[in-house]
């Protein structure tokens, strides 16, 4: 097995990290999210990210693992990932013209190094809005089943998208550029063996 | 012929047209910008989006065009694509660190019916500081080498993106979302073909 293991079974999440050449095995976490539990919407995405890569660390103990949990959010509502097509039509007339807010907890962790590191990022998204047909046609493709909010701004939806004020990949379901930023910090080097996660062509980070 | 003709040869272009089963042939311009003109940036942009449209319309009176132009401003100074592996370098040490503008330029075009349409898109894009390292290891890749600004946001110069403002797919090469919103109207599906545009399959706009 290589030396990082990631705790989600997205392929969103996959390709991303592919980009900067990171070398890992997937091992998805099994975790139910629970987002009635008291915190706020970033605390709670930061919190399941964090349950999400202890649950993959503890019987591989001397890996690290990568969590993580998006959540998109309506004037204070949580939208999850949509029960069947009706359910996807509803939250996407819900986000239709108006200003949602998408954010993912990121977490590492390495029971046997006693490490644990975790932040959230978040992306405001500017919605057009939308016609009956377009999000009949959009639901119709299949692609809002598996995803928080009903879309995927990477897919056919980018055409709902007016802008976003944020990082983009952590609409996608990961937030990149901050999490580079993070294993680049000499104190989450000494605690993880980021240098050993790389394929031998690392190009960045 | 399909009565649609992209007038660039940007790969990223023609992906970004396809995400929504645009069916259409593609032929470059072959029109050399020239970004001293006196125009601001943004209206340079829209106009050389025109050039382009109009050149490949000409010889083709009876289909309607798309054009396009992106250009990436950092304090009123326009970053071209580089012209070698140095260039790229410089280009990237100047916006480590700072915000700057990407304006994409998108012009429709159609001889024999007399209808053009245009807008320009702008996005800010904020850069995360640079190191010297990660910018000789994301030049040697030779990405940055056909592209405005040296980088682009869709490859692992995603880790030097903090944060975006704007159309994420304006970074790219092209605001789709905006010119769905165009193709929308109907002033402008009474001048074009719009409708004859998409595969069987169309999913959205």
């Amino acid at each position: 097995m290589a030396p990082l293991i990631l705790a989600s079974a997205s392929p969103r999440r996959k390709e991303i990290l592919r980009k900067i050449n990171l070398t890992f095995d997937i091992v998805p976490s099994g975790v139910d999210e629970d987002y009635t539990n008291g915190l706020n919407p970033p605390q709670m995405a930061e919190q399941w990210a964090l349950e999400k890569a202890r649950s993959v660390s503890s019987p591989h103990p001397d890996k690290d693992v990568i969590g993580a949990d998006t959540i998109v959010v309506l004037d204070d509502t949580i939208l999850g990932k949509p029960t069947d097509a009706d359910d996807a039509k509803r939250m996407l007339t819900t986000l239709s013209g108006k200003i949602h807010t998408v954010y993912t907890g990121v977490a590492l962790r390495c029971d046997s190094a006693g490490a644990e590191e975790s932040f959230v990022a978040s992306t405001r998204v500017t919605f057009y809005s939308l016609g009956e047909e377009a999000i009949d046609r959009y639901v119709a493709t299949g692609d809002p089943m598996d995803k928080a909010g009903a879309y995927g701004i990477q897919d056919t939806s980018a055409c709902f998208v007016k802008k976003i004020d944020g990082c983009y990949n952590n609409v996608v379901g990961f937030p990149l550029a901050q999490f580079v930023q993070l294993i680049g910090n000499e104190s989450v080097k000494e605690k993880f063996s980021v240098d050993n996660w790389f394929a031998s062509d690392r190009e960045i980070a």
